[in-house]
């Protein structure tokens, strides 16, 4: 893998940059679809290529790793293969799913053992584990296993779990590193910042996870309901001290507000189940603000969803139709505004992107976070 | 409404003909994919279009009078404007959801009385109701207000619902003379045969439908528990009294087996929610026979859907894949098994024109009915 920084801004710290992984160019910032289980949920997988633009996936190992299993994806020749999709991939570490999703859960220095959320069954994952599952994924970007703590987190334990996830990093990359990949191409593994919303934390991590000096670094454990604004200190402390030379992933982050806001202070990657879940939901991120498609003044709205979309679903559907759609319950709803969401996030980070080249960033996302954050 | 039949083959008593409406031609025999509620569940109208090759949809009545409401509709110039859909429409009248669905419906000879499924709201459907309803939509093809009996039914019940049936369509026919359409282009209304399963009765109700020189006659009441060799043989009966110069439309049918002998009976339109419905529950129909996807045997079989298909669906995606996707509930698994089940439907009844226009329609026809009923 390969980062080269084309251009940061003048008036922020938003960066302009380009991945090389072997399966194809990322161009930063970006945005990458939540795909869990090997699907980008009621999106073909030609439609996130030719209609969102697509250029990054994220799958997620704790789903991937239950079903369809290490197993039928070794048999398929990875996840990749298995799905149809031959552009990158990264997944996450299953950290995340084993803290929020899996039922009595133990953490031990060893490892975490819980049990799966779809048939109880018992199952353990350890950094090595992980590092394993991921390799069986084959995953372009693999993400180290960490621990998240929740929001609001005292900072001993913090502390604690901070230190944990630095000695689980270890062997992560120790793994990593004893280990070839499955398939014959490149494998990146990222190591994780934590530390709460303790800036004396954040500091030690994010200058453990520097000293790394692994491919690209990431900021895990927020998103988790604190304020913007504590998310925005984190952020701008951590970016300061990770190398400029890669590129920086911000874990599950955020709404088309916070993207921009985060992107002005030096990251490069995002990915978040904001515009897909919330789409299955009836609301729309569009140009103007945010629509909940749901609310009776649409129903006879006959205008395209967005006036300003790219994508298909913005000229050939209105407002009038996806709301009856959404109404009725009908699968097309979830497929409509699914596609507009992801491709208006593209559409964002690649307009940020462009922002920054021409030297316009930080007066255009000012302008942009006045409109976007607005209910319509 | 133009019907012009191309040629009929000599093995049988199929046909293939071309039906010209002001939305395109329709190329006969057809299958026409099932659009409830103004969507055919899970499938974009460009995929419907270009992958599918769907050349006319079917909307329901009694579903688009209670969402959207004909209101709606009208504001926006008809049911093609609304959903986004330039090709052919074909409406039912809502009498086979009043009463299948309905609650406490109660028929008098004025029309009949029910609550609807969605909120015990109280409605009421007559032929001439069930017209400007249809009026409403803009369907190319409308469908006279008929009673449906169910299956058994004893000849005097049967005899009365058909009598009333009748005597409904006299009703539907002087309104629909009386009434232009609403949206500059033309609509046609097509008859129903009705009498259950006796013969006695489908050759008197064949006769009077013949009598009423609409520009298409269709068959109902079929397709609702009767074995298949009663439905056929209804077919042919009142085939042979329809008149050969306009189209015949099977409602409700079937299996790829029943479409294939219903072909070569002489029907030229099929519609049926087989394909769409049991998509979404992990069956396939194949060129090689019937798939249950949920199998196991299926699990690591990354062969494509179906090696014949003409859909992109059936390249791109293995069966270990949808397995995977069906087992976890995605909507990707209904998108991909819908549109590979209509691509199929739509293979089968253009294969079927062409045999028909070789002349090798029959022994084609016995052939895949020895293949296409088989449970892989």
């Amino acid at each position: 893998m390969r980062f080269t920084l084309h251009s940061t801004d003048t008036g922020s710290n938003a960066r302009a940059g380009e991945i090389v992984t072997d399966h194809g160019v990322i161009q930063t910032p970006i945005f990458m679809p939540v795909g869990t289980a090997g699907t980008v949920k009621s999106v073909h997988q030609r439609e996130l290529k030719n209609d969102i633009g697509a250029e990054i996936i994220l799958g997620n190992t704790y789903h991937l790793n239950l079903r369809p299993g290490t197993e039928i994806l070794e048999q398929a020749g990875g996840l990749h293969k298995f799905i149809g999709w031959d552009r990158p991939i990264l997944t996450d570490s299953g950290g995340y799913q084993v803290f929020s999703l899996a039922e009595m859960r133990k953490i031990k220095e060893e490892g975490v053992s819980f049990q799966s959320h779809i048939d109880g069954s018992r199952q353990f994952f350890s950094p090595e584990g992980a590092i394993d599952i991921q390799r069986s994924i084959g995953a372009d970007i693999m993400m180290a296993f960490d621990e998240c703590t929740a929001w609001p987190c005292e900072n001993l334990p913090a502390r604690k779990s901070m230190e944990l996830t630095h000695r689980w990093l270890k062997r992560c990359i120790s793994h990593f590193n004893n280990n070839a990949p499955l398939y014959g191409y490149c494998q990146s593994l990222f190591p994780i910042v934590q530390g709460g919303t303790h800036h004396d934390l954040r500091k030690i991590s994010a200058e453990f996870i520097a000293s790394c000096g692994m491919d690209g670094n990431a900021i895990g454990g927020l998103s988790v309901g604190e304020p913007a604004e504590e998310m925005y200190a984190i952020t701008e402390l951590v970016c300061e001290i990770l190398p400029p030379g890669r590129p920086r992933y911000l874990m599950g982050v955020g709404t088309p507000v916070n993207i921009l806001e985060c992107i002005a202070l030096g990251i490069d990657m995002f990915d978040c189940v904001l515009p897909t879940r919330n789409a299955r939901n009836g609301m729309l991120f569009t140009s103007r603000g945010i629509i909940n498609i749901r609310n009776e003044k649409w129903k006879n709205d006959f205008s395209p969803l967005d006036e300003h979309g790219s994508s298909f679903v913005d000229s050939q559907y209105s407002k009038a139709y996806l709301r009856h759609l959404t109404i009725s319950r009908e699968i097309l709803a979830a497929q409509i505004a699914t596609i507009h969401n992801l491709s208006f996030y593209l559409w964002l980070v690649k307009t940020a992107r462009e922002k920054i080249i021409e030297g316009t960033f930080a007066s255009w996302k000012n302008e942009q976070v006045g409109i976007l954050g607005r209910r319509l």
